[in-house]
């Protein structure tokens, strides 16, 4: 387990790490290239108080990465949800616990905002992923429903 | 097909009807009950600017309701993604085509803002939902995966 890590929200400077993590995975690789909405888009999220990008920094490496969503709604007495997206970790850091203390830092996060539940999608092909959220508690109740546009 | 559907933002006024029909559900009737939070929570869905609360209004009365949440991202190149969540159609007026018109509509909403995705989960007990939004075009290709907090 990885002690040293720090969790932060991520910088513009963070950017071109991010976007690497995204690209180096079997799935997202074919959706990632060279793109100055990258930038526009991280301003976005940057400004935006419902949401947080945000990086497991270990000894100034980007070594991870998710963003928070934090989506209020009527439903459930009107509880706000988070909802985790676009969760990497770097291949030099994996199997190593990272993700572990990124999703419990994740939920943690959303408890002290008072949130009543935490959401998430994942690939179904990512059958470890999978498993690894049931463990920590998630459970799978929904379908994740796509639309390209 | 209804024709004189009007889609409009939800005002305080329609708070009411709205959580009556989260809870005119066979999965949803045990999640609410009467609370001040409702109106909070409205008020911070219509304060943001991102996230849209809509009904589907039939010669004024409340026959449809969704909520529409625009998340940016730097993933799939830096695009912003439609999130739909909270869709319901009053008992009365179902399997008359109003879900379809109120999800095309949706898309639609979506597409006008230049979104790269629209996506949604789905209670995997209901079946017929998951069928219609197939037949929408969407895929199912993730888990849905929930935690309660």
């Amino acid at each position: 387990m990885p002690t040293d890590v720090i969790f932060r929200s991520a910088t513009e400077k963070d950017v071109p790490a991010i976007v690497a993590l995204l690209a180096d995975d079997v799935i997202g690789a074919g959706r990632e290239g060279e793109s100055d909405r990258y930038l526009a888009a991280f301003r976005d999220i940057d400004a935006d108080p419902r949401n947080h990008l945000v990086v497991a920094d270990l000894a100034g490496e980007v070594a991870g990465t998710l963003q928070l969503t934090y989506i209020p709604g009527l439903s459930r007495m009107g509880a706000e949800r988070a909802q985790i997206e676009a969760v990497r970790v770097a291949s030099a850091h994996r199997s190593r616990g990272l993700g572990r203390e990124m999703i419990t830092w994740a939920v943690d996060q959303a408890k002290q905002r008072g949130c009543g539940l935490v959401q998430l999608t994942s690939d179904k092909r990512r059958s470890d992923a999978i498993r690894f959220y049931e463990s920590l508690g998630f459970e799978l109740t929904h379908e994740g429903l796509k639309l390209q546009l």
